[in-house]
């Protein structure tokens, strides 16, 4: 028996069923933040002394040096060289795919002349070095590696470093293959919240970033928050979600399948469907429960389907875009017949798969847009991790003498009129030179 | 006597003096952090009945409902009506600037189609509703309004809260009549920690709000901070910096006035001076020591020239760009014959003002580009506040049969290479239906 709640738009207290639902609290644990800070002040003071230490007694890894722990660009070859082919062609496909979508998010600087000869623009241009977060053990995604360090080599940012925690040397040949192909520049067996504050305040060996991205525990959620401010960070991501509104024509077992591709991730993930008909939710139950025992994950499974999932009744396909917007969902399928019109009726989401041939699945590998995308609602206001995380905006200001003298006088009646006449005087001295 | 440090790049200890005067600590105080935690708690928590308090406490307002707090747009247009003209008038220059420059950094949604059919897309789409936070008493200014409010409602958001302090009732005519012209929908009497948990919580009477932008005191920022996740913000922003890097040909009189209308913002603010002879720096100070005493704010000038701020003497304007690059600083003046050619060696600023004729005043108030710029050095990965802030991206994948099929495959090898079997078989069902 499959456990998944049944909630109604019907029901008098839907959205605060709804909302317990989809409720997620991400502020980090006061024992977790109380560790944390300790270990980045250890790194901040005593680096690479402190990287050894942690190292040791996180990771069981007995070194000399922190050079040590670097991947040599060599062995990063032979990761990728000695991959089946049908994995090494899959990864070049995936990340051929995610390079070409990127490419086509990538700012341009502008500027523009006023006829007085002023000129104004937004130059552009890519970070210096970039510090990338891969998940080391059971959670070792090749498919992140690229997805984080594609998008900062679009945007040209020149030095790109990996982290990657190997418990007790373990190390994933998928995640080295898929840094040599990504581009990464440097990798090194490091994880933890300590190998954040190395990337944040940088040590004798490990080099400091400007931006560290990248999904991790709890520890590092913790650090990536603390350094903010020293560094740039993407986002504190919180468990995963997906939401399928479907129209009761898509084979009952594929929107199981959908389902499931999500539920398998992690205890905590979320997978929610909405539908207009009982029947219909009956079919997907009865494809679950079919096809469940035969899934490896099927004890992940059932426990997420228990936990923050749900089949929605609702009246009909407006109904459940509007419930979509009160979700902001991190993946949104729309299985239906028109899924283009319905689109029009979402105003947010991480990413949309349209139509009934589009799982989340081939978005999380390779359809192209990135799998880093905004959880927890926060795609009311957040986007997917992009090329332009990895550019950053200078605005530039050329006046012209006269252009100088004609603003000055509209700076200086608004700085004297906020009392700041520092700025009026240094304006008005423009003015007085073109009289 | 004007107190200003002297450095010098060719000092074998200038890099240590030159961090220890642009070290700036951005974490909140335990305290503040704790008078915080529970004013927002109590907001969430009660709502209205908080707000009503915590206005009577610390801004000293007696009301009996927060909808006396709301401005009306009667009074907003009245307040604009009653200005000076010249004053009028310099308002609606600059945001008729600050707009046509935000018109230019609107994103547009894109897509493209594939071979097989297969759609790809970012669609573009403004936030719902934004809340801007506004400074009261003697720090209250009516550029911040435009420069917080125009991007939003050129970005297309529909609904633009503000909020500002009014301490012991006292309102400033110049903010509401900026509110006014910057289109801002609602405006309220509110302030500190409280105004920033009613906005991203939303009570009785004020809207939850998606993002909070807007600069504050400690408190303020505290908030921010606390409640980033639930909603965005723009930036926890440091003191205010300018750097001016000059060649020695510029009228010293306007380098001092240019530093001083930095200076003038308050004692924490920096203002660095690099140039490449000393006979220049003493020129300047000689302009200082004759310029300050006829300045309103002296007094808050000779604090921040005594503490963040420095003269440095530089090798050449290639070294003086190092420096530059190091700082990073939110204002840059390049005071030079050729500014484009030393700007190609600038790789980290908010916002770069070219040539003797362009003050960072200019920019303040009406040049065009926004005045919310990265602080302490974090224009390495940070930018300017601008159109970009207010919207946000969705990716939109739509996979044709065919598409889906051979995507599918892929996606189906690296699933399986992940050992996540749900996601390779949600893609496989897609596979086996196209055979």
């Amino acid at each position: 028996m499959v456990d998944i709640e049944r909630l109604s738009t019907a029901e008098p207290n839907f959205w605060e069923r709804l909302r317990a639902k989809t409720a997620w609290d991400n502020s980090a644990e006061a024992g977790v933040e109380h560790a944390v800070r300790d270990i980045l002040h250890a790194v901040k003071q005593r680096g690479d002394a402190a990287l050894l230490e942690f190292s040791q007694r996180f990771d069981q890894l007995e070194a000399q040096t922190v050079a040590e722990f670097e991947i040599s660009a060599e062995r990063l070859e032979a990761a990728l060289a000695e991959l089946p082919s049908d994995q090494r062609v899959a990864l070049e496909q995936a990340a051929g795919r995610i390079r070409a979508y990127a490419e086509r998010q990538k700012q341009e600087s502008w500027q523009f002349q006023e006829t007085d000869g002023t000129l104004l623009g937004q130059r552009v241009t890519p970070l210096d070095r970039v510090g990338v977060y891969v998940p080391g053990g059971k959670a070792a995604y090749p498919s992140s590696v690229l997805m984080n360090v594609i998008p900062a080599k679009v945007a040209g940012v020149p030095e790109v470093i990996m982290v990657v925690p190997t418990p007790a040397g373990e190390v994933n040949a998928l995640v080295l293959a898929a840094a040599r192909i990504a581009g990464a520049d440097r990798v090194f067996t490091l994880g933890g919240a300590h190998a954040v504050g190395a990337l944040a305040y940088g040590t004798a060996t490990i080099p400091a970033v400007d931006k560290i991205v990248g999904p991790g525990n709890a520890f590092v959620a913790a650090a990536k928050r603390m350094v903010f401010g020293v560094v740039g960070i993407d986002m504190v991501a919180g468990p995963s979600e997906i939401l399928v509104i479907c129209d009761g024509e898509t084979d009952p077992d594929w929107i199981a399948m959908d389902l499931f591709s999500q539920a398998e991730h992690d205890e905590q993930a979320s997978a929610i469907l909405i539908a207009t008909s009982e029947r219909y939710l009956d079919q997907v139950q009865a494809s679950m429960e079919r096809l469940l025992p035969t899934l490896e994950r099927e004890a992940i499974i059932r426990q997420s389907l228990a936990g923050s999932s749900a089949f929605v009744l609702a009246r009909d396909l407006s109904e459940a875009a509007v419930v979509a917007n009160v979700i902001a969902p991190e993946h949104l399928e729309l299985s239906v017949a028109e899924p283009e019109a319905l689109l029009a009726e979402i105003r947010h989401a991480g990413a949309v798969f349209l139509g009934r041939h589009t799982p989340e699945a081939l978005g999380d590998y390779c359809a192209g847009p990135n799998h880093v995308l905004p959880t927890s609602a926060t795609a009311r206001f957040a986007s997917p991790l992009g090329v332009y995380d990895f550019q950053k905006r200078t605005s530039v200001i050329n006046c012209s003498a006269s252009g100088s003298a004609r603003l000055g006088k509209t700076a200086s009646i608004l700085a004297r009129g906020e009392g700041l006449t520092a700025h009026a005087r240094s304006a008005e001295l423009r003015v007085e030179a073109e009289k």
